[in-house]
Order: C-alpha cells, then sequence, then structure tokens
C-alpha cells in the first residue's frame, strides 16, 4: 500500500541508516508517530542539537563538542603513542579494551580511489603536521584488515618511516578464547607469520 | 569511552527506536555524523515534517497527511466490512495480502489496563460512531493472536452484537507452506478448532 507523503519520506529517511530495510524502517516511523510523539521529538531535537554542535576534533578528527576532543585533551595520556583507526566506532572499540593509553588518528574511512577517497580525504595532511611536531616516536595501524584497510597502513607506515618515526601493525591472528578449528584460513596464515619466539 | 554531550544525547535518543540497542545506536549516529552529514539533515527535515505533517484518519485512525486516509477516501473500498487491527503495520500487512477490499480500524493499541490503556485510548467511541451510521455489515476483528489482542478482540464483538452487527475473528492455525513438525501446539490446538468441514 501506499504511504502518505511525509509518512513515506521519513520511511525512506530512516533507510538511510546502516542495517535498516524498509520492513525496519517502517516500524521505526510508526513507533516514533504513535501516540505521545514524544520519541519523534527526542529525535529530532537531538539530531538538530548534534548537527549544529558535533564537529571534528581539531587534532584527531574524532567527534566531539569542543575544540579537541576529550581523549587529546586528557593530560595523563601519552603523546609519543598515535594509533591510527579508520572510524570513531574503533576508538570507542580499543578504548573499551582499555589497553591503550596514548592517542588516536580517525582517518573517515580508508584509501579507495574508485570512491574518489585518497590521503587528502583520510587526512593526511593533518596527520603529517601532526608527525612533524616531533612528540610522535610511534604511529599504530589500526586500519581493518581488509585490502583497503592494509593499503591504508601501508600507505601510512611509509609517511612515518619518511619522517624517521617507527610505524606499527597490530596483531591479526586466532581471537582469544576463538577456536582454531573454526577459524579461517586467511587468519590462521596472519597468526602462523606473525608467530612469536617464546622463552 | 564517554561520548560528547550532544552526540551521548543523539545516541540515546536512537536507541529508543524498535529493535536498536547501544551498539547499534552509536554506529547510526557516527553514520549520521560522518562527512557529508546529509543522512542527518534528511532524516531532521524528515521528521520535523513527519511530526508537523502526520496525523490520525478521522475515521479510521490510521496514520495520514489529510483528513481522510487513502484507503477510507477510496470510493472503490467496500463500506460494510470493517477490519479493526491493532496498529498501522497491520493495515499495511493486511493490504500486502490483497485480499480485503473493506475498510479498517486502527485500534493503535489493545486492552492493557495495567498501562492504563481502555477501550477509550483505542478509540471504542469513535468505533461506535462509526458502527451507529449503520454503513458496516461485519466487524472483522484481526487483533494478534495474544492474551491482550484475545481479549481486546472479545470486547469489540461485544460490542458489534450489541448493534445487530456481526463479528468475527480471522482464523488462526498451521502458516500455508509451514510444516505441521515444526507448528507449535497452540497453533495446532487453533486449526484442530477451527477446522473446516468439506465437501
Amino acid at each position: 500500500m501506499k504511504h502518505s507523503r511525509t509518512l513515506a519520506q521519513l520511511i525512506d529517511a530512516l533507510r538511510g541508516l546502516p542495517g535498516v530495510g524498509p520492513k525496519t524502517a517502517q516500524r521505526m516511523a510508526f513507533h516514533l508517530l504513535q501516540d505521545g510523539r514524544g520519541a519523534a521529538q527526542t529525535l529530532a531535537t537531538a539530531l538538530s542539537a548534534a548537527l549544529a554542535g558535533v564537529r571534528r576534533c581539531s587534532r584527531c578528527r574524532m567527534l566531539t563538542d569542543e575544540e579537541l576532543c576529550s581523549i587529546c585533551a586528557a593530560p595523563q595520556r601519552d603523546p609519543s603513542l598515535l594509533c591510527v583507526v579508520e572510524s570513531p566506532a574503533d576508538v570507542v572499540a580499543v578504548e573499551l579494551s582499555g589497553s591503550y593509553r596514548g592517542r588516536y588518528f580517525v582517518l573517515m574511512g580508508h584509501l579507495s580511489p574508485l570512491d574518489g577517497v585518497g590521503p587528502e580525504q583520510l587526512g593526511a595532511r593533518e596527520l603529517e603536521a601532526l608527525l612533524a611536531q616531533g612528540q610522535v616516536a610511534e604511529l599504530i595501524l589500526a586500519t581493518n584488515p581488509t585490502v583497503e584497510g592494509e593499503a591504508t597502513a601501508h600507505f601510512l607506515s611509509e609517511l612515518a618511516l619518511r619522517r624517521g618515526i617507527r610505524a606499527s601493525r597490530i596483531a591479526h591472528g586466532v581471537p582469544v578464547g576463538g577456536e582454531l578449528e573454526y577459524v579461517d584460513g586467511g587468519t590462521l596464515a596472519h597468526a602462523l607469520s606473525g608467530r612469536q619466539i617464546l622463552g
């Protein structure tokens, strides 16, 4: 059946969200427009506030309300370690691991020439400026283990090495708690080639 | 890690959507605020338009932009059949089946005294006014086969019968294409008690 115009537009807009298909979008729209409409009002207000208030951290390109994000602004973070990730969600994931005390640089994507994403779009110039300040001793490349992520890591490692800064790639291998039997071949190959000598 | 204030508010608002947990909400927020921000702008505009434009059909309580929804306004729909459903999504589902040419009445819920939802909230008064017009010959009760849905159907059937209007309940049984082996006991009990004599 045909929805009314504004309802159809809302459903279309909701389909733009990641992981939302036509049926989920319709369910969300009906939910938003049911009785009180409080949910729709809250979301509209939050969206406007975010559009007006959220910007990129001037140092690491993370999403934030301030000039500097909370991590870049924290004095206890180690400025000699810089972890490069593809997206803000990756920053959240690394932070949740609780095992990293350095700073980040958010590419907001990976090299993808066919989509018009080159070094410029990933903030390579800002990253070079950051490395030129001389505080960073190691660039930790934590892009995704995909073809594009590896290419991006390779490109950035050369950029660091040209300045005499150490570049490292996070380890890929068998997930902790995973069983060898169920791990894919590519991961196993990584785990073998990245093996560490004991003792 | 702690998100900035407006970002956290947006994530909270997105969690209000059905089926969206904290992780999905975060992913949606990052998606909305990535580069162009076109998605966020589109959604904000669509939400405002829907909040301003979408209302209930004055006859059947379906969501619509007009005084009457497209179904109530269509002259070829049979006014003698009135199908009562719990939600706008149910109207869409019945319409997609292509097997119904009457009109609808949308309760926007089911009887749930503990949540403060009584006949008043379900539009029982509007439904009675509609039945009083004398056009409706049969009230088809298509509420969900849950305890609340059954109670609501029972309540509405009495409302129709008091006016001498036929009330019917949609059939519950084995889904077409389903296999008896995998159908739950409640459904099978319904299928048996609702069996139809052949020949």
